[in-house]
């Protein structure tokens, strides 16, 4: 079996760190297949890697290791560590970027990576993706036991998520990604629609406010609305998505990343709560 | 033999879509090989994949799968289908993304994908890159027939691609590329030409108009331009090209795709039509 | 083992050239694994491909074949070459691209590509990447002998590269590139340092004077500096380099490649070189 390593970090295409990243780890195990998940990450943007890789990392084989840097405090008093989860491996810097895996998974081992004999010899203070963490993860691809990188640790860093609150009929939450097409996602997912409508109930006429603008009813896919006016659909993560067909939404509705988003149920889909009205 | 899956989508570098489609396919199949045509496409432009995806996938070895997704109508009722040629397959939605493929090929299958236990048990309406055509392609690479995936179909959409016309001792033709050098990409190809002057002959001192501006000569390299005047040349592809020595020329002559370009040949290269001038 | 090619040029991401590259590769040998190190150079900047392909190609195993293609000189009399290393093996053009290989390399042969049998049968003049290049690289990865494709020659172009100055207490030195970060790199290296103050010496105190601004003090890593004040650093590479901690040095302080930048070592850390005063 190829041993998977998947990479996701801010070092883009132009200079060399992407490259050298790749090298280091061929050096370590020329039999290592590398799929990049981005490499695009905004400069410094710890909150979108998380986003993208737990996006993405569920759908790769069992036993694919996920190296993950996007590393501001480099060379700093940061750890560098390996999470372990039922299914796969992280390695990165412990600064917030594996949050959402924690959210995610049922059981997690997180390990300080403290064994400096699988570093580069000349590591350095500035390039730990290719100084540490390349070669760690391409060691672990070998086979290397996630205890001998180092000791166990509990106190992790997570990144403070605030989660999407259910109000009465509506769902209140934020914007968390724009993607490449300007479409708005939120973390308003199924899970929360649910506990309001029950499973399989449609969301029909109910609205989203968004920037102080009311996007009406749900679609079942990005065609349906007509040209111009934003609409709004559960997308292919379950999350709440507003959209523009053809159209970038975030450019047309001037969305940030962190704004409050909020999901009205329509009357008829929402189980009376009080139905005798008694106070 | 390695099984081998190229990629032509507008899924972009930064978000998850990309790395999503890649570990789908691998799940599938892990001694799949995956290389990228592109996944820059601009968003929604069906055309530009259609063009790229042509440029490029011949180059590849015989049995290639190219997975190609520019696909705005996901979700709705567009099919998603398998085209199988002499020497490829190709997995994408019926929207025209294949339209050069049918004009090329010698034989064409098309098959309607229709047979769901090949999807993502959690396919959504937002994004059949991954939910689809990913393990479509992987299934295909592992040696499932096309038949297979569902029945033929012969009404498959194809583009309206207009072609270059000869008319006298012209070609007019249309801007169908501008690439990343600004160099301005015509569908004027030796085969017009030929038609006028004859194989082998030289289009000298034969002129190009573009944009209300005269391009005189041909050059037989980038380097043999004069700075800061564009020139005309034969590409790599084979197709009439208005470059600018180390410049942009699509800057400096702000042409866009689909203009009207003429390429006008040489008297002296063109053989004549009325000898004796008998109207 | 995997014979592994790279790839460095300035192809992008978007058009056809890089995916036509790879599977003219594949379709010669589809045992070599190709990894970018970045096709996102800047259109015709050969300096800036030299500078990243001397940046990553160490990292990559004994035997690698490294393809370079930025080539503005496609087609005319430039010629193309395979330089051969103790450990790897390059293939570009002959127009000064390797530079710094040569630079850095204890023995180098340099042959000139003449065996056209090794050619696209369809070779043009505009895109010997696709054409020369990835064919030749591809043979070379199965075996043929780097003599097979032509004549060894010793007339090879070197960019003239400026080097560093030592001047009594102070280096000068020069920005040769600018990262995706804005970080800016310098020439000035541990190497020029060591020569003033020798090995293990801290440079504490020392100030670099780039764009008429000074920056005191040295940093270990980048979250040391406070924010929004520029910073100087040893990096990974051994290299001087400015930054600005989560911001972009380049932008704050309009800093361009090829500007002078001078590291002046504080007086307590250079030994004193004429005690006694004596003119």
């Amino acid at each position: 079996m190829t041993p998977l390593i998947t990479l996701t970090s801010d070092f883009g295409a132009r200079d060399p760190f992407t490259g050298s990243i790749k090298g280091v780890i061929l050096k370590v195990n020329p039999h290592a297949q590398i799929v990049d998940i981005s490499n695009e990450i905004t400069p410094q943007d710890i909150w979108e890697a998380a986003y993208v890789l737990k996006s993405a990392y569920g759908h790769f084989p069992k036993g694919t290791i996920h190296l993950a840097v996007v590393d501001p405090g480099v060379g700093s008093g940061r750890r560098p560590i390996i999470v372990v989860t039922e299914s796969y491996y992280f390695v990165g810097p412990d600064n917030g970027l594996f949050s959402l895996i924690y959210q995610e998974a049922e059981r997690i081992r997180v390990h300080q990576i403290t064994s400096t004999h699988y570093f580069l010899p000349s590591a350095g203070s500035t390039f730990h993706g290719r100084d540490i963490f390349a070669p760690v993860a391409a060691w672990l691809s070998k086979g290397v036991a996630s205890g001998n990188f180092g000791e166990e640790i509990t106190d992790y860093t997570r990144l403070n998520v605030p989660a999407p609150k259910v109000i009465e009929n509506r769902i209140e939450g934020h914007v968390v990604h724009i993607d490449r097409f300007g479409n708005i996602i939120t973390d308003i997912t199924m899970k929360e629609i649910q506990q309001l409508i029950g499973e399989g109930s449609d969301l029909g006429d109910s609205g989203v406010i968004l920037a102080g603008r009311e996007i009406k009813g749900f679609k079942k896919y990005y065609a349906e609305a007509a040209p111009g006016v934003p609409g709004a659909i559960i997308n292919s993560s379950g999350a709440l998505e507003i959209f523009m067909y053809k159209q970038n939404a975030r450019a047309n509705l001037s969305v940030k990343r962190g704004e409050t988003v909020r999901l009205t149920i329509a009357r008829q889909n929402v189980p009376v709560q009080n139905p005798l009205g008694i106070a």
